[in-house]
């Protein structure tokens, strides 16, 4: 049995709804995309957002033309302001990804992705500062600075791949971050800008021991180091889908820990570590992200990535992107938390729960993490390990009532599953009205209520979880009558 | 095992939700009110409503005054109009009950309810034919006749109980019916008038055969003939609430069948009937209209009383409603069937169930009916007969597939019980913004979706109930992968 | 030409949007109360709401019941919680007027207006303390210590008013106010406690005299003092209306001044003063208040109100309100800055004319009132005094660019007038919602734009009013090209 | 003086609205467009909605992938029920336009327009016509025959234009057009089928004389014929805009009239013509469409174009539109009635404008256009010619009341003219939140309004139009009071 003490042994770190991650910026003006967001808002709340392709042409910032024989360039902010305004109105807030390439500034014409974002450096490092320059005075401009100065600006994407930054190189890298972290500093100097976002790989360690090594020496700003962390292998492509090798979710820990431990003793060891990307599998086409297994997954990862980090940011909320073109049916193994048009996924359900943990942490193990809140109420978060078939959980609570209202919340292989209900449905690509209602309906947790004696100031609390299941288990005073 | 047949036996009768009643006129004004019925037309969709109180005081319709000695009546619209525009929008129109007195007009200062509606003739049948012909007109003025001409317009509530007419005395009635109906007709004979809206109990079936032969003999017009039904036997009353005997649910249906049966061979035979208020209890705070027992109680109620009328009209939607006061707490055993702040209670889900049946009767018995749509969609409303303490069914079910998709949603004590949980956690008077959140995510029905094959073009279902259970399955044909 | 200094000469009290009345408690339950105030919220944004009726019987909070032979007492909650519930979600917070008595507790049945506040003090001190201590404390308990405290308590209303207070008997009202105000501060110390709450009027001098001697005398908590202020003679009644004489609006700013004037000197001269009522005429049926001239007329007081007291509260917000019945027409007279479903009356945009005002005043005279804001905005409020047919002002008016954005909105008996546009169409009793959309629209202020050229730092604005003409002018720097 | 009969001469044809003009199809998913659709429905009123890009890649319909070394294609429609839901949930239907080719279709890398639809012949005529047939079948099983019936389905787009379709090959055209077109008819005889949609200009002429003859020759199904109509010339490009001639207004319905006089006498005299896409300039960044001269310069169009044709399509409803990119402007002479975030330009009053005309015409003349509805309120259009600095017209209008409520809502170079206020406000590229919002006020028409007397059953009217204005008269029938 699980004795959970009644005081607290720590502060649920607020590192897991630091940030959480999205499709391509201009993604950011549909209708499906800002609903979803609200209802996320709504239910989990999370504190900032990141993304790729500010500075990609759909957004269009960089509008070089002709005027007498010059090239002149002129910055429009008409798309960046109706999302900003957006995001802000939202209760959310940018976590700033300066990049890609305006194509009119690239040096070479290579792309990444079916949305083709430029992952080559600027032709002009004078018009890149330019860019950078104008589009960050223009945020606190419009924003203010008390408000921009919360917006980390993180430069560039993953630049140690050669998908995402031209021969990954890496001295062109340092260049690009001196410029553009200076003209950061140069709007104002309490903006805080931050990199080098690598992706996760043998080349991450390297190329952040030389980063450290690069900045220090020339006394570059780094108010923020950033790196990514995925656990799957290489892909095998089906049509329209992919299969991968997942290691064990501690793998992500590992690299939650690596940068503070690479850090140590440089001048970066006490900034700042967001993970500003994190998932299981790091293609939008794998199944497992509409699966139970990855909420049961993901579980520990929740529940301890706050000791070691700052953040680490779910790629991504939504199904609504493109990275490898327009989805063909709706689940279709995208990152999101919600599938197009809303549909909770076991995962959604994950962060939920943990929007319901208190502030004050009693407990924490394999399986478990038990949270008071100001108002007494205790939250335990439970799950069954993924190597298992199901699991047991016995505990003993503290509660400071005559007697306990307990409400079970539980997401599974089958409940709370609506991947599950459109695989039984015969998986309609696009499904009717009439079928979204029923999924919507599906995907809620199983919920279930009953009473429980206190005694000697303690509920026994006993738990038998399903393959893959994740529950919430809220237990409140009840007054005396 | 029942064997379903694949050819239907019938038609849904429209009936269940030809009506459904509502607290007094004004209360319509609030938001509450208009949100619940909202939430009502969304899921169930009722086509009309009906309620007291639509020339009481506190609508403010009738308004003598003096000038120049004389006394004269302005007839206002104010609220009447705010209503019945919300309803309208909402998607529901008025089924009129023309009365109480204002007090203004009335011939005494006896009253019904908290609310004091006036029970008494009017002072001046003049002013009374007046007020009728000004709102009628008025109506159609502002509404439209086609519009109006499907609002049925029943006179007065109850007059054979002296509590709701004074001393119940049917000559009386008979006058104000016959002015009454015949000012109506007055201004448009496509209007519909009828009544005589008779409590039940023993003096019923004496007045409407009287009825009968009044209006017959002196040629009034009568286009409907209603009654009500209640199966509960007298209060015992206790702080704040009521204790009642139940007859069997089965003499709901025998008083919805009395009206044809004693208008055999008369000028009425052939009229529609409607039963303009059914429940169980006739009481506002009987904790039995909570319960999960009650939507069980009801469902054989709902799957047949569409044979034996043109309507019948459960008393009321929404537990906003006054007539013996405030409610001092959230679940107060109010008709509702939602309570205020739009908890569902079992009682909603039947409703909402039936909502989901198809147009196509296959079979129906004790404790089952199985409709089909045009879609091919097979609906099962099945229930544990009260009086059991579980209940079990084996099916065999047509469906036109090569599997089936089921998915199933109940109610019991247990599941989708607010009122459960309500009493598990203390019973809150009041509860805070997070326990009506909590409330209203354990009203849900328990929902679970599942795959079966489809043999020879049947499918077969074993359904075993919980006491009290009510559940409603759907099979949907999938189509081939 | 009125030379408006560059350097501030003050800054805008908020006295002005501190506090605004509404009719009776409940009927904030109304959908288009609510709307009303979404409405006024966004627009103009007052900080609290006062209104009487708080424990009057449609609220239902005092509830005596029979066990066992003794008379118990139930607080109830229901309405209370839900209106607090949606003022705060609202953005807008109680002043919490202690009154009526419930007919329960009253000691005798004498009422005031239409809906019957009972005006008796109690039949039992003890029961009135406990309900008083009830009622703190379940708002304490369920907002919040530190939300309940930034509401202010005041006991009673108008107790100097025979109609408002049995015989205006002032021992009797200071033995109320006495026990109310330990029994609030009983709850929690912080809790802020004042009255009298005195009508205009000749008594209302001693009253205020006499009341800061008794608490003085006795050591009784007064947190505040507070008074109403209006300004229109006798009432000749007319069907549905009432005419009255008005005197100038000075009037109303020597009543505001009264309460500092007269205490100076005791022990209450530095408590804050609220005059939690005024308006012109204090009749819900008086034309005046529909009309343009009474945002002319009173448009210098809520210019120079803020020097005089810590509030005043315009009484009242909307026209849901019956202190005199349910309206017959839908301009009828009533205090509402909207009328029912939201037509703006001119005053409500002399008050959202106001919520443009900038945090600076620049100047003010007899027909003007100058302010800038933080952005360089100066924002003009003009007005033609009501005595004249029109008025001309010509201003010079500093401004920091080098070219001026002028953007005029106005409202006069023509302009913005949906009254006389209401008028013109017949009066309507009952607007068709075609109609209604048609007042909605020309209840919007006439705006006029244009550019002005900035010279040596100043705008030359020359500005014709129409009689009662009240009119907006903002100056807006305009970035160069 | 306009001496307006009593007689109605006529009846005001639904032409005007039968259609509108969007941007490419995937733009219909972004909040922005729907929102401004939403608005434009509830104001205006449109049936159908036609625009560009349905195959295009962005929609991503058309998805070929290997499977066992051969290609397969699947077709998704992920995007397109969004796009339809959306519509049709704002009560529009699609004017389904069959193009542009995907890429992985196409013949050619041709593409026009910043977005880069591709214009060449698919490369596999098999693939084309699974490509429609899977589509047209999608859409008639999601929606159903009856609704998807009723939805016009155009091949192409201006194939007359080397831009539009690989060097206007119109016999390429012709074999498109015919598979196409036997396409849809084979999945059902009743949907209906048409083209060819040309441009404007010389080729016009010709091309529908060979489309006809080679559609009767081959005797292939035409249900419509469809054509365009620009008034511009030659266009001068400046930076980010374009400066072009104006030919007058007639010229446009002089274009409207072709089809019809050049098909006379053939097989295709008798179908309906629809011009699909109509404007004065074809510039999606030319200011014209921003001023108040062009709500005047249409104007006569609006009123007299039913006369010619059964529709003409604005073109097109919204700015969010990106055929030449993103806008680097709020005001950037887009095509839109509204700006990005709703902003209302005049051309979006008269449209609003005409929504309030009613059904029978009255009278009509070159600078005006009278019409009576069934409630016998008199709606005035008039106009000041474009090539006059002002206007005045005299009528003498029939009314059959005692008095005339007249409302007068105005817009012009000055009026209800948000461009000319965003330039005194120095052209801000991106308004803040207030600026738009004055933006939005001063969008609004100008309104006036007063009373009439009816003398022998006419009122007599005075109207004086400044610069390039556009005024609606409202005489409504004043109830005797």
């Amino acid at each position: 049995m699980i004795q959970v003490p009644e005081a607290a042994i720590g502060r649920l770190s607020p590192a897991w709804r630091y940030c959480v991650g999205t499709g391509r910026f201009e993604l950011a003006l549909r209708r499906d995309y800002q609903e979803s967001l609200a209802l996320i808002q709504q239910e989990i709340g999370f504190r900032h957002i990141r993304g790729h392709g500010l500075f990609s042409d759909g957004v269009g910032v960089f509008r070089p033309y002709e005027h007498r024989g010059s090239r002149l360039v002129r910055h429009a902010f008409t798309y960046v302001d109706q999302v900003i305004d957006a995001y802000l109105a939202l209760g959310i807030r940018p976590f700033v990804e300066l990049g890609f390439m305006p194509s009119e500034l690239a040096s070479g014409d290579q792309t990444v992705f079916w949305w083709r974002g430029n992952i080559t450096p600027p032709s002009s490092t004078r018009e890149w500062i330019d860019l950078i320059r104008a589009t960050v005075a223009h945020l606190v401009d419009r924003y203010g600075l008390d408000e921009v100065a919360t917006w980390p600006m993180e430069v560039w994407n993953e630049p140690n791949l050669p998908s995402f930054w031209l021969d990954a190189d890496q001295d062109a890298y340092h260049h690009l971050y001196e410029v553009t972290a200076s003209t950061v500093k140069d709007v104002d100097a309490s903006l805080q800008v931050g990199g080098p976002a690598l992706a996760p790989g043998s080349s991450a360690d390297e190329w952040l021991k030389r980063f450290a090594e690069f900045t220090a020496a020339r006394g570059v700003p780094v108010d923020f180091v950033s790196r990514h962390a995925y656990s799957s292998g290489p892909a095998r492509h089906v049509p329209f889908g992919t299969i991968q090798d997942l290691a064990p979710a501690a793998t992500l820990l590992e690299q939650f820990a690596a940068p503070r431990r690479q850090l140590a003793g440089t001048a970066l060891a006490d900034v700042p570590v967001h993970i500003t990307e994190f998932n299981s599998s790091y293609r939008p086409d794998n199944s497992v992200h509409d699966t139970g297994f990855h909420a049961a997954y993901l579980a520990p990862v929740l529940a301890a990535g706050g000791d070691l980090v700052d953040s680490f940011s779910y790629w991504t909320f939504s199904d609504v992107f493109e990275e490898i073109g327009v989805p063909t049916k709706l689940f279709h193994g995208g990152f999101g938390l919600l599938t197009h048009r809303q549909i909770k996924k076991p995962t959604y359900h994950l962060y939920a729960f943990m929007a319901r943990m208190g502030e004050e942490i009693l407990a924490r193990g394999d399986d478990h993490l038990v949270t008071r809140d100001t108002d007494g109420r205790v939250a335990i978060l439970a799950w069954a390990p993924v190597d298992l078939t199901g699991h047991s959980l016995r505990l003993s609570v503290p509660l400071d009532s005559a007697a306990a209202f307990v409400l079970q919340s539980s997401v599974s292989e089958v409940k709370g599953n609506a991947w599950a209900a459109w695989c039984a449905m015969g998986r309609p690509a696009s499904p009717r009205p009439r079928e979204l209602e029923v999924l919507r309906e599906v995907a809620e947790p199983y919920r279930k209520h009953w009473s429980l004696p206190v005694e000697r100031g303690r509920v026994t609390l006993d738990l038998t979880l399903e393959q893959h299941e994740v529950t919430l288990v809220e237990l409140s005073p009840v007054a005396g009558s």
